[in-house]
């Protein structure tokens, strides 16, 4: 057991690296959470765009924050107090970083951090917590994970995966009975970009449209698997053949043989300049040159990470216990880890809250293990459908007023700038 | 007062064009309308792939199919019986396809005709109404109409626009709020590229997100507007310094001075073949080189038409009503109309069903009215808000299991060919 602190101190919370749909779940049990520690926690500061709210002394008083506006949080997807693309040097390189941190820290009366980010930001947080022991302050490091990617080692999953899983299987299967129902005299072949530039995670999760390889998706491409143009087309023109139509889910990460992503392979602006990007598009000129499908594509980008609205119900509780956690965690004393999910049972799926020590997420990358990709490489395993499966099961709607989800804004108050 | 006829035939339905994610819940008006009307009607036949279904006389019994499983149409997108994309020439230049249509609606005893699309569609009809008569052929032809470009005349509005301007406004209201949260080190731009190559409704619909000019999105590229570089670039630097980012919602069918799609703008593909698609990315590369932004972008496609689990309930009632009445239109001896809306008021939205002679909206696009554009040519006035905002009201979202829409699949029994 961990022993509870005897300390009252301020807290600081920030968002880091891309934001999800869920993000702000985890602010909201962080916020919700430090509220009920009042003990331990006089006030919660937010950091004004992830760490650089701290080095730059830009932070947020979250107090002034009603209990409604704060609980719609839950509900609302992008990262509320602003999020950031900061790593921290190692502090051997680049003292000045840390230096600041910990006089704002000190300023503010600062007793815990709560970083709330991918494989960067927990390498951050486990970076700040390493110096400040080095340097003797008594401040509590927690990381809470998130990522669209899935690629955080070490937690059954990653808050932000399940609904953008759930996104593009629903974006799959409904895009896919568009083409089912055209393709006698238009477009046979679908192409779906999805975010995941070194691990498939997402791309897999089309999978969980449907159980047949009959249905959409019919080929999906992964970075973890090297392209091979020819193979692809043959795939392609059999499943046309087979059913008439057919749909690829594409990484954005897809890479040839030289290891380059196909995204960057000889496209050409108008200004004559390469690297226009976009593999959906690429797969699409070839498969017309080459096979003479009528195309269509689709990049999801953005609307893949922030949709809220179709947010699995499964991620947002686990976003949301996993900052509640941290907090929990943090008034006990517990420093240098990050929450975690393990599994429990697959079946129903069971999970529970645990930690992990930050030093062994930080900057590991956790690709798709081989035995969930099939054998050619073009679709998921069972065992990676019973994996995935239970992350995107459930509904949590926002509400809707006037057609349109309703979701939060704070005010975002800011608190005073202490000279240092 | 139309007098009911007095006779008791088939029925023949077919949904054509570009499918939406709401043109099988006017499939299951029709169906449920037909079944009310056993009187009238004996079995109601789909024609396979549209019109095709007809000229090939590759029908579909419907009467196989279940009540839940057309209830479920409802809630499912994509067209049930396939669609196609076919346009009957005048019978004067090739009277073939007329003969083959009459002739498989003798051998199969149709005496009802509904065909449920656009603009071509509804001349489709209007052509083989026509015909009809003068053959003295006693069948009725009734249009229903359908396009998510909201571009038929003489309709309130068409089923399919009305959701996909809710998923637009969605994603917009999302993805903005993504990007305000990163804007600080990363992305300033973000560029949604929509459908509509005439016709900015859907582009328009993405204003909905906000009633303030300062919410995303800034700036809405219409087909309507000729696209000036110069202003454009400008708009969207005076947004990125004002707010710190800027969401631009563009039409497919945004053009330069010349006529010229800006998707076709000179892009070369990797095999230096130009018009690769995509004013998302032609705008991205522009604003990278000129304003040197950080730019993302998305191209929804086919997501946005068929994202039938984000519908708008108001289209999803109006797409089954307008089904539905046209059979009972058919049956009181009704012939040579579409369906259509009339709106009674605006506040609360208040509508009804009424009919339009086909001739009237045969092949004819409704454009943006210059007084739904802001004078800059940017935005939309609040007379477009106060026509758009009702469309978009209300949820009807599907049942789910396992995470995903539970969508109905038919038996689709096909009806023994006659030798004709």
């Amino acid at each position: 057991m961990i022993s509870m602190k005897n300390k009252k101190k301020n807290a600081f919370y920030a968002q880091s690296g891309g934001v999800t749909s869920v993000i702000n779940a985890s602010a909201c049990g962080v916020i919700e959470s430090a509220r009920k520690h009042k003990k331990f926690i006089n006030k919660l500061y937010a950091g004004k765009n992830g760490i650089l709210g701290a080095l730059n002394q830009d932070l947020i008083d979250t107090s002034y924050e009603s209990k409604s506006a704060i609980a719609k949080l839950k509900y609302t997807p992008g990262g509320i107090f602003g999020s950031c693309r900061y790593k921290l040097e190692d502090y051997k390189k680049n003292e000045a970083d840390y230096d600041k941190l910990i006089k704002v820290f000190k300023a503010h009366d600062i007793g815990y951090f709560f970083y709330n980010g991918g494989g960067d930001s927990q390498d951050t947080t486990n970076k700040i917590s390493e110096y400040c022991s080095k340097k003797g302050l008594d401040i509590q490091c927690i990381g809470i994970p998130k990522t669209v990617d899935n690629d955080l080692p070490l937690t059954d999953c990653s808050p932000g995966f399940g609904s953008v899983g759930k996104y593009t299987a629903i974006s799959t299967l409904e895009a896919g009975l568009d083409v089912k129902s055209m393709c006698a005299t238009s477009t046979k072949v679908f192409i779906l970009e999805v975010m995941g530039r070194h691990a498939g995670w997402i791309a897999a999760s089309s999978a969980l449209a449907s159980e047949s390889r009959q249905n959409p998706p019919h080929v999906i491409l992964f970075p973890e698997v090297i392209f091979n143009e020819k193979i692809f087309l043959n795939k392609v023109k059999e499943t046309v053949s087979k059913f008439g139509y057919c749909v690829v889910v594409a990484s954005e990460g897809a890479k040839n043989k030289n290891g380059k992503f196909l995204a960057d392979s000889g496209l050409k602006d108008a200004f004559g300049h390469s690297q226009l990007g976009g593999v959906a598009p690429y797969l699409s000129e070839l498969i017309k040159k080459k096979s003479g499908y009528k195309c269509h594509w689709a990049v999801a980008d953005y609307l893949q990470r922030s949709a809220r609205h179709i947010a699995s119900k499964t991620d947002v509780e686990q976003a949301y216990a996993l900052g509640s956690y941290a907090v929990d965690l943090a008034v006990s004393g517990k420093n240098a880890v990050m929450t975690s999910i393990k599994r429990v049972s697959d079946k129903p799926y069971k999970w529970k809250l645990t930690t992990v020590p930050l030093k062994k997420v930080a900057n590991i990358e956790k690709k798709m293990p081989k035995n969930y990709i099939s054998t050619d490489g073009y679709h998921i395993t069972k065992a990676c459908r019973k994996y995935m499966a239970p992350l995107i099961h459930g509904e949590d709607f926002p509400s809707y007023e006037n057609g349109i989800p309703q979701y939060t804004s704070f005010k975002n108050k800011k608190v005073k700038k202490i000279k240092i």
